[in-house]
């Protein structure tokens, strides 16, 4: 492993870098235990949760928020504040197209947090 | 326990049941998205997510709230109140042996997790 010479300031982002310091090998800082407990806090709504799968299960992988308010029974704004806190946490990219943003997962998002969470690290 | 033969209530527990739905394979119910988001609150803080994380690597794998305390900094009713949530979200067990509780993780419990969160099942 190459290690940098100089202190490395802690990122807010990307999320592998964020996320990724296995939480049972040895115990983690308060700055890790903040950027872990963030990016939970993301995902740790019922609306959020099931945004993150419906998108994943979504014909191409991705979604605009007319197409998720319906089976969700929620109203747009309710859907885009929710979109936006994924987006925020690294979880979303949103790609505006035309009158529409579409929403697909970060392919590695949720794998790093699978990780994060492992034993096996 | 009164259990009644005719309608089982929604498990709290055991959390292989109540979290392991694949998140990403196809839509969650509204419940399914209910039971993992309580799971993810209960580990969506600072302070429990550094007790899992130092409880994992303590000696033995257990600790008491009185080897806690001073390396979180942090007042003893104020780790009860923590841990307290760990238990009742079934990612640590706990464990009276004279005058303390001694609290461990349950192996599975972050696995299990980890699974759900897995775009490999």
């Amino acid at each position: 492993m190459i290690t940098s010479p100089a202190r490395q300031a802690r990122p807010l982002l990307p999320l592998d870098e964020a996320c990724c310091t296995p939480l049972l090998r040895e115990p983690i800082t308060a700055s890790q235990a903040a950027d872990l407990a963030g990016l939970l806090k993301a995902l740790a709504d019922p609306i959020r949760l099931r945004l993150v799968s419906m998108v994943a299960a979504h014909e191409g992988g991705e979604a605009c928020v007319c197409e998720l308010t319906e089976p969700l029974g929620l109203t747009q704004p309710t859907i885009s504040h929710h979109l936006k806190i994924l987006v925020s946490a690294g979880i979303f990219t949103r790609d505006k197209r035309g009158v529409w943003a579409y929403y697909a997962l970060v392919p590695s998002a949720l794998q790093s947090l699978a990780a994060v969470l492992s034993a096996d690290r």
